[in-house]
């Protein structure tokens, strides 16, 4: 999984019958330092309630349709938990 | 999901089986600011309709192949969606 | 799916028993102007014909595995088609 | 797998059930020489005791939700390993 | 698949049950003129006998887990084959 911060929504009316009724938020890739990392955002599902500025867990692949009602639902990265603290230590030489 | 924009068309006579009557769509990730995103093109397989020039949710990797009647068919992306809005706020040291 | 050339060939006698018997590429995955993308050439089954210098359509991931006559080989590329024609449009701020 | 160093730790008190009672660390993939790879760090599920400091083997993708104890989790990446040691070569025009 | 050549061996005592008694190699993907790709290391499972320096076939994702005697394994990559050579033809702006 990857840490992201939610940056917005996107709504499609013409769709795939899958998505119809969820929730699809932008959500961007964060490195520790809370700063936009290489990848670009994703549209991810979201079934937690996670709302524009949280911190989330992104999950990707064929996994993430898991967290849909209909789960051979087209989706391939979800958001799966709005993180409460992000604890990490200065280790020589990685950070 | 990645947003993308529908930029052409591929065709091909000889092919998997599975991809006989298929539309083969060719769609470029971008960023929110609408600029092509560093990863190429995909070939994508298209079912919600969509024209050159539309900005359109694409999705990777083997849920893709659910969007298609066979779904026993090599294929890992599709285009699921259609995208009206895309709003996304400004963030402070993300965007 | 991406856009590759057909680059060259490997082969190898001692493998995985699933790989007895089917033809191994080499592919360059390519950009639309036709120039190598940043992505290394992939090692790809074939099972289409393809000869060297033909523009095709490699596709990647578990569902690569579909095309062999053995669903449960280890295999994650393929070629799935040869591509006749690649038709993209300019667009403003992407191409 | 890839090699990587465990830096952190995540909580989520609001996240999908099936995460619920697992242990999720910040790893950060690394190259031989022990320096960080430029790939982001993962979110990764432990079942094997890791802690911090520690060079571990990181499994990405769908496998990775094997580890826990619901194989239906939406989980893309886990720690299946502590490692004892690394031993490589320096090969020529490679390292 | 990718071409990787072998530089090392990875051992760890604490593991996933599954791990026990599997060979894990270091390999590194390479470039068809033989230089290290920008992609690291993988840590991979081997079941063709592969040695340090020799170039080998590397499969990824979840397919890779298809060539250990457990197929349920947390396994995302895999040295399929041994390769004897690898030809490639210069191609006009490709190489």
């Amino acid at each position: 999984m990857e840490v992201g911060i939610v940056v917005g929504r996107v709504t499609a009316t013409r769709k795939d019958p899958h998505l119809v009724g969820t929730k699809l938020l932008l959500a961007q890739p964060i490195q520790l330092n809370g700063e936009a990392s290489p990848s670009s955002p994703v549209i991810a599902i979201d079934t937690v309630g996670a709302g524009i500025g949280e911190k989330v867990i992104l999950v990707s692949g064929s996994v993430a349709a898991r967290v849909t009602s209909n789960k051979d639902a087209p989706v391939d990265a979800a958001i799966i938990g709005i993180i409460d603290t992000l604890e990490y230590e200065k280790i020589e030489g990685v950070y």
